[in-house]
């Protein structure tokens, strides 16, 4: 893993949710780093997005990103607000930092009031670990019901320099753009001004947390953070930023990938591809009926090459096309055309194909330009049950 | 059950998918009825909704329904389109009735082309039961995942005779509007010109199948056909529909209830009530947003009041409204309000009432005069068992 230069970390069990869980962790940067973030549309935003995007909007620049894990802080109205506040003020003590220099995300059950008590007695285990936590840490402690952490990174040489992008990035569940993550971290030790680095960011998310679902909910806690410190002491004027967007787009989309392979309950990745659209988000459409529709997931889930369920799901998804236009190939193999299904023994040539974990469903809907590719997870049992029994 | 005069059945076991499954069903009127008909919006539209399409605009009078379960006949192109038309030929011959005046609709797996051979065989059968089946027995015969036939019926007294309205029809997936029922079959002995009974229909449909939502998908198959055959020799003239209208929207909303509390793998029927909202559409957004949400769906299947997730979907909901005037409640208990969750224990408040089947999910967006009412499913480990192995 390539850590980026000047960053530093503290991470602690604060108790918010379960006993011994890392649930709290701080990033410190070691100069202000140019900051940006994107943040969820839902109309029902956290308490630490608001503050975070005022943030942001004040001033573009950051110290620190604080992050807990366990309690959202979302739909708690005025009081959420006013609590988020104060776990900042208690991180800037704890840390020496100005407040408004400390970006703030939460994640976990929507609708409780933050623990202040906890956060108040995790000051003083966050300052003893800190320089001795890792990122490898706080990606841990970022998680809610992951199976797994999520960690990318990258260096390119630039002015023969090198600089380093690291993401990491919580799943697993509510996850639909836009934005597509609940919380996201990107550091990188790049040199370059706020303007151009929300820019960046932006652009990277587009391509990678936008582009995927696992089941159509947007969080109220959506959150991407991005600090670049500048400590390469590579700075990247405009018009140069296309090797650091081409290296922010890849951790993102390791990321956005990662979150799909650990959606809650899941058991693969379908990667599905529209093209001949007539428009680009005509195609969006096709591949998000495709990639919600819970007939397609259970199916892929049973390993079942049910196409007839990508036909329904796109005939529905408000996209235009001639029916009869129209080929569906499933792993590969093309099983659909000119209207009719292709004459073969599916269950013999399919057989193998969809045990894979990577499942690929292709749409071509005409001849038109418009493409748009998603990553979705499938539909499981394990699904329910972790839904089905999470906040007790 | 009100049986309405003027209506034989006839019903065999074709072995479409299971051997002895009731598979096959022909209703047939004495008199020439006006014949109306709901379909899918689904831009693949199965074989026998383009042919029973075209039948009705050719003209809107019919003397049967010709309904088959197991095979949908959908993307098949233009042999599905054949062969449907000699299912109907088949069918035509075996009643000694024109060609013209049977309507088709057939559900189950999509992309399989008809058995031709088993339709063939079954004629003999299907005419020896002919007058001995009952209305019962073809609400069996059109299930597929169904765990129990849909039957309601009603009776009105108009112009001191009795009026009656019979509706049958079949869950249990794939169920969204619209349309949302995939096959539905009305029948009446009113009198009524093919104009404004193919209005009845369409308005009974708007408040009843067009209102439920299992699992977001919209069929290639959806059809609600309706027989009126004047044999109650009670005529129902412009202006004087009220009465039946009525007797039409119960009976569809009986049914529309019935395939929701039959939903495939269901243990509840959600009754989604939004207020508030600036329009009636802004309504059914956040009506929609919550009966399609995963989150939501194995929440009230797990009976944990996690209001949370309601507040996530409505505010991607794409309805407009400030997060501060929102309040809900769940099962009748105001839980939010004001921003902030409503101050209580709320495991001891809610313990018992989400292990009822029915649950009102309750929503005021705001002060405006927009409403809609929605009933929708839960999401259980049954769903995905079912739809995981659905094709083999």
């Amino acid at each position: 893993m390539h850590i980026p230069k000047g960053f530093e970390f503290a991470v602690t069990s604060a108790g918010f949710k379960k006993k011994d869980k890392p649930d709290l962790a701080v990033v410190v940067s070691h100069t202000l780093a140019s900051a940006a973030g994107v943040f969820t549309q839902n109309i029902f935003k956290a308490a630490p997005v608001l503050v975070a995007h005022d943030f942001i909007k004040t001033s573009p620049t950051a110290r620190a990103v604080l992050v807990n894990s366990g309690q959202a802080n979302a739909c708690t109205g005025e009081r959420g607000r006013e609590n988020c506040l104060q776990t900042i003020e208690m991180t800037a003590e704890t840390f020496s930092l100005p407040k408004a220099a400390i970006l703030p995300a939460s994640t976990g059950v929507i609708g409780e009031h933050l623990h202040m008590e906890k956060w108040h007695k995790a000051q003083k285990a966050l300052k003893q670990s800190f320089g001795r936590a890792t990122a490898e840490d706080m990606a841990k402690a970022i998680t809610t019901t992951d199976s797994f952490y999520k960690m990318s990174s990258t260096a390119v040489t630039l002015y023969n320099k090198k600089v380093t992008v690291l993401g990491m990035a919580k799943g697993a569940g509510m996850i639909c753009p836009n934005m597509a993550t609940l919380i996201g971290v990107i550091l990188t030790d790049a040199k370059i001004n706020p303007d151009l680095w929300q820019r960046v960011l932006q652009q990277a998310v587009s391509v990678s947390f936008n582009r995927i679902t696992i089941d159509g909910d947007t969080s109220t806690n959506d959150t991407v953070f991005g600090l670049a410190n500048g400590v390469s002491d590579v700075l990247i004027s405009k018009g140069e930023e296309e090797a650091l967007l081409g290296a922010v787009s890849e951790v993102c989309q390791n990321l956005a990938y990662m979150i799909v392979q650990d959606a809650e309950g899941g058991t693969k990745v379908l990667d599905i591809k529209i093209s001949g659209a007539q428009t680009a988000s005509q195609a969006e459409l096709a591949a998000r009926a495709v990639g919600h529709s819970s007939l397609v997931k259970t199916a892929m889930y049973g390993q079942d090459p049910n196409w007839g369920r990508i036909t329904a799901a796109i005939g529905r998804s408000g996209a235009l096309f001639q029916a009869e236009d129209v080929r569906i190939s499933l792993c590969g193999v093309e099983l659909f055309k000119d209207g009719c299904p292709v004459d073969m023994d599916i269950d013999a040539v399919m057989k193998g194909h969809l045990e894979k974990k990577d499942i690929t469903i292709e749409v071509i809907l005409g001849d038109g330009p418009g493409e748009y590719v998603l990553l979705a997870s499938d539909l499981t049992h394990d699904y329910v049950t972790i839904n089905a029994d999470y906040r007790t």
